[in-house]
């Protein structure tokens, strides 16, 4: 039998599973993220963590395929990572250091990115080569997959979709530093902002008003029972990530379009007016792309950086 | 001494290049084609052009690596052509028939995407693995290179830059049935139309009133002189062009945009109005992606079909 640990390096902790080369879950745990002196603790205590699991589960280290690893920055050639702004500036050859210490070899990527290959592995994307991951959370992060690999880009920036341009008139600027981004109306952050301006500028009646503070959970929720505004706020989401994954799609072309993230837990009224809104501005050739909700969650990270190291 | 042939067919005449397999090209010359019939004709009149040409250059069949084929609709597979509107939905298996008719074997592509390949080979993106053609004729074509390798989508359809979504609001449908496509702005056929709408809509002076019917050129001549109707014009082209390869890099991340087509026939006004644009626009790692003009003119479609063929 053959194993390959799955790690997905956060500011905060550090998710670890060991999996078999087939993809079966065998154990997941975590550990603290130490970010502290440039994050020179990290690999460290990530070598120990993978090191005391190949004791307590007494396997050999030749039965160890290899490691992957997503990081929270961009990643060229699959090792080295650029310095990561929440990790003090963390980075260089990551991948061949951890290996070095580790003694199997080790590839890194971005962790949206190997959030994609998860889901393709065995999540919403399985059984697709093309896969498309969209996650909706605080930002917006996507990974691309072009028959089977991982899609990176000369400069670490291929699937940064949550900054494709979608609106021509922003006074706010994006994290990025340039205006109209995706993930300036489509995260989490985004929902709560429109619909905040309406709240403030409208005079029309919502139950939100009810509400201390609004989520983009809330929006959904009160979207779902028919509120007026919080739909009017779900449609201009929705219309502004399908359109947007519609200029996807005349890139890419891919198979499947696979929404993850926090903001996706609101389920299948996202598909529904993404959707939509795909269909009426895609080339017609992929008029018919599929859309599927992520199904790994949190697990995500950890699947993909096992599937990274299998391939 | 090893062989490929490249074949550029169009609605009205087919191009073909007799090269090496490292890119010399040794011989080219062109056929009628022959749309009628559902274009029966077609293949035949191929085979029997590259037959000729082997009798006529002494070159045994053992001596042809092969030959690649653009095609003027979408490819599947490298082979299965889809019916194309303006050969009378002439389509198929016809990578594997040609093949089967000369007895070498044949791919085929795209005529859009071949002529990315072209240049990728020989011309304005030589050096590069990772290249976005662009070209800007009466419609907007474009193709994809990733690590070398054409990028075709599933549907066929990657690659389709013509068709980003670039404008909210746009009152005339563009040939694909859609609204707001770069096409209908980035075209010479959309410049056109740009700069007749000022020209009627607005008191000020321009040279273009002087003529009796407005091109794209006479367009980028008077911007080159200064002309304050035709520099909007232009600026307007250059934002809307940049913008959208903004949002091309943000998906896949090329080392190199190139730009063919007749309208880059205006030269360097054209790098700089779309790169100041790209540049405003891009995600920040990206911002320093290359911008060059296509080399290759006419014969990119040959030169790529050679290299598919090699591929």
């Amino acid at each position: 039998m053959k194993y390959v640990f799955g790690i997905d390096l956060g500011g905060t902790t550090v998710k670890l599973g060991l999996f078999t080369v087939e993809g079966e879950l065998l154990d997941k745990w975590e550990i603290v993220t130490r970010p502290e002196n440039g994050g020179e603790h990290i690999l460290p205590d990530i070598a120990a963590a993978l090191q005391a699991k190949l004791e307590e589960k007494k396997i050999a280290l030749d039965q160890v395929a290899g490691a992957g690893l997503g990081v929270p920055g961009a990643v060229l050639e699959d090792r080295y990572v650029k310095p990561c702004v929440n990790l003090n500036g963390w980075g260089g050859d990551v991948a061949g250091m951890l290996s070095e210490m580790c003694g199997f070899p080790v590839k890194a990527a971005n962790d949206a990115n190997v959030a994609a290959l998860g889901e393709m592995w065995k999540g919403g994307g399985q059984g697709y080569e093309n896969v498309v991951f969209v996650t909706l959370g605080t930002g917006v992060g996507g990974g691309i997959i072009i028959n089977g690999k991982l899609l990176s880009g000369v400069h670490g920036a291929a699937g940064e979709i949550g900054h494709l341009k979608v609106r021509a008139y922003e006074s706010e600027p994006c994290g990025c530093g340039k205006y109209g981004c995706l993930e300036q109306y489509a995260s989490a952050t985004g929902i709560v902002r429109e619909a905040n301006r309406r709240l403030t500028g409208l005079a029309i009646p919502s139950a939100l008003r009810s509400l201390e503070k609004v989520t983009a959970k809330d929006v959904f929720n009160c979207a779902k029972e028919g509120d007026a505004l919080a739909l009017d706020v779900v449609n201009l989401f929705g219309n502004t990530l399908g359109r947007a994954l519609a200029n996807v799609s005349c890139v890419c072309d891919p198979d499947v379009f696979v929404i993850g993230g926090g903001v996706s837990a609101a389920g299948q009224i996202i598909l529904d007016v993404v959707q939509e809104a795909f269909r009426a501005h895609a080339f017609p050739a992929s008029e018919g792309t599929r859309f599927e909700l992520a199904k790994l969650g949190n697990d995500a990270g950890i699947y993909g950086s096992a599937q990274l190291a299998c391939s």
